[in-house]
């Protein structure tokens, strides 16, 4: 199977600032050729007028979430929303999860997205979700509480994610410590432990808000990070999600041992969490990706509209229009989003070799005309309505808009008819 | 002609956090009844799934810079950037402000808004192009300089734009004062005067960087609302854009009069000027309304995008989730919008006796589902791939995500043909 795009905007993310006019052939679902070529392909796509840029990779979420969107925001700060979201979560069955990571999907397929990293409960059926959807999940096991427990969830539940995933190489299965205030050290210890057995890696909640810090003080007398290092959780690859009050040493420690950053701005904004200080981090030469967080305190999962809050933010925040220019944040949302998660060889930029996820963004309308400048008019002006064809791993999932791997009101009615009786629980 | 609209789910904004299913019936561009009362109509619309909510007020933009979407973007401040900006002004003629204001109406429909406080030149063009789309403007007779320009500006310009309005009651021509560091206070005197004796209302860039504040403090020994107070600029009905550095005794001087704040949050984030203490104005007793500014420092004119930033700015900038709830944010882009221009009597609510402004948001949508709270729904998950149908005193502008009274690709393709020969002369 050969699709060439031609005529497209390309910007492959392999160069800083680079864009130009060329095609794109695809062949079995690898990236052939970026450039002038035109060849004989089963499906030509005429992308004039569109942007041909590497799929989003949204870093940090939690899918199944959704069914949470706008539940309970009037919360004053993340603990006593947590409060009201845990009892609900208890609830949760297999068909909850399945019905509502098919939605959760839909919506990043249709703001240019292939791949999450997803940290949530019966996550077999997000992986089922993931695979009728046909895009990629960085699948984590979720650890909470103490050894045991983790001990436990890797005999009993983590065989059952594997097994949905099966010979998928679309799908790898990470451990996700939920964080320092809900896991014990020896949990993070017993997962990264895991992690090395399996070569994977570790993804974890990191100095989200002040009052984790304060807390992982008060009990353990160091900061997050310290306390992880000091366990030798970042001994093995990892990532961590918000990295909202890391301290510069903190962020030395990242540095040291690689770990990659996942910003998450609208969801640190809302929850009223704090900024985190993205330029300091790029500047120590840490990576730094992006990610939605779950639906639930976002409140959606558009990769899209993240970009547009990550580079407002960076702007105000520093206050320097130049504190992480539009190829900064598109770099953040793609190649650094596949470097975190350990991708990077294969997804993240558009270049031979590749696999071929890949969203074009349509610039005839309105609110992108007139273009002038790519970089800015996809992180500034772009929204969803925008994305037009998503490729992931060269198989087309959505075209002029629409869904064409998932029945949209399907999905849609499920999702609140799950909700529904999940409330009546 | 009678339009009802069924089944909705009604945000009124009569009342706080108010919503109700029910049925809206419109004749002759009146609302009638908001309620349960279902009629004979012309047009009967199913909006079951749909929220119908006041049609956004867009208080402060500058239509026809859609042209400058996405250029220089990489200027580090904002008197850079207009120094790139103004000499491109300087060559823009009749056909170029109108393509470009169709453009720009264009954008505000399909993102839910139906009246735009304008400052701009050659306004004429703008005010035929905002006829030709169907929606309302609140025109800017720009003032810049000194009074002896103020002065052949209302003789030789501000005709035009009357004669262009005509006796339509869609439009209203202001006097748009530049902004201290532009226009005298003399200018600013002749402007206030000439909007006495038309019962017009003033508009003007207020406190919008530190820059402005220092400098006007410097030139004039007081700080900008200080300044346009001492001269009676605020004796007149008045809306001041940004308003990002107001001192708290500024604040009081604007509330003391009644000027209304025009908040602009994406822009002034963009380009680093900062955050305006929209809490604590709201404390205060200021009215505050929402604007997106021009699309060359957003880069879009989206007010469904301008609410989820000024939500997110909110809650991270006081360090609290409710520092602005989404109910608030809604009334700033409707009825405080509507208050700032003197037009709360005639839209900004849905209520009988107002002219039918009314956008419907389609929540039958990935990103919606479940809606959960239609407030936050609107301002945290949707986007304009959501606004299904606009109302422009009952006359429908938008249906289904399209344009009805403009052809999208015929604006596109002429804005573009402008703009590339300005790029040329």
């Amino acid at each position: 199977m050969t699709t060439l795009i031609k005529n497209a905007e390309i910007i492959p993310m392999t160069k800083r600032d680079l864009f130009f006019r060329g095609n794109i052939v695809i062949e079995d679902g690898i990236i052939k050729e970026v450039g002038r070529t035109e060849t004989d392909a089963d499906e030509t796509i005429d992308a004039d007028g569109m942007i041909a840029l590497p799929a989003f990779v949204n870093a940090h979420t939690h899918l199944a979430m959704v069914l949470m969107r706008n539940y309970k925001d009037t919360c004053e700060n993340l603990q006593d929303w947590l409060s009201e979201i845990f009892p609900i979560e208890d609830k949760l069955d297999d068909e909850d999860i399945y019905q509502a990571s098919r939605l959760g999907c839909a919506e990043l397929i249709e703001s240019g997205c292939t791949v999450f990293a997803d940290m949530y409960f019966h996550a077999w059926n997000t992986v089922r979700a993931a695979k009728e959807a046909g895009i990629r999940g960085i699948i984590g096991q979720t650890f909470m509480n103490d050894a045991a427990d983790a001990e436990f969830r890797i005999r009993e539940i983590a065989p059952r994610i594997l097994e949905a995933i099966g010979t998928s190489d679309m799908f790898r299965l990470d451990a996700a410590v939920h964080a320092v205030y809900t896991a014990t050290p020896d949990c993070y210890m017993r997962a990264a432990e895991w992690v090395k057995e399996r070569g994977a890696m570790l993804n974890t909640h990191l100095s989200e808000t002040r009052k984790e810090v304060e807390d992982c003080i008060r009990d353990y007398g160091r900061r997050p990070a310290e306390l992880l290092e000091s366990i030798g959780a970042f001994d093995v690859p990892a990532y961590a999600a918000h990295c909202v009050h890391l301290s510069d040493s903190e962020a030395d420690i990242l540095r040291a041992h690689g770990v990659s950053v996942v910003h998450n701005p609208a969801s640190n904004m809302k929850l009223a969490s704090g900024t985190a200080p993205v330029k300091k981090y790029r500047e120590k030469g840490l990576n730094v990706a992006l990610g939605t967080d779950g639906a639930s305190s976002n409140n959606n999962l558009s990769m899209i509209k993240e970009m547009n809050t990550a580079a407002l933010l960076a702007s105000v925040s520093e206050m320097s229009p130049s504190a992480a220019r539009p190829y900064d944040i598109l770099a953040m949302a793609t190649i650094n989003g596949a470097k975190a998660l350990g991708m990077d060889k294969r997804i993240g930029t558009l270049e031979p070799g590749k696999e071929a996820d890949i969203t074009l963004i349509n610039t005839q309308s309105v609110n992108m005309t007139p273009v002038n400048d790519p970089f800015s008019a996809v992180v500034f002006s772009a929204d969803r309505k925008n994305v037009d064809t998503v490729f992931a791993r060269g198989r087309k999932v959505l075209e002029h808009g629409c869904l064409l791997t998932m029945d949209k009101d399907e999905i849609i009615r499920k999702t609140k008819e799950r909700w529904e009786s999940i409330l009546r629980r």
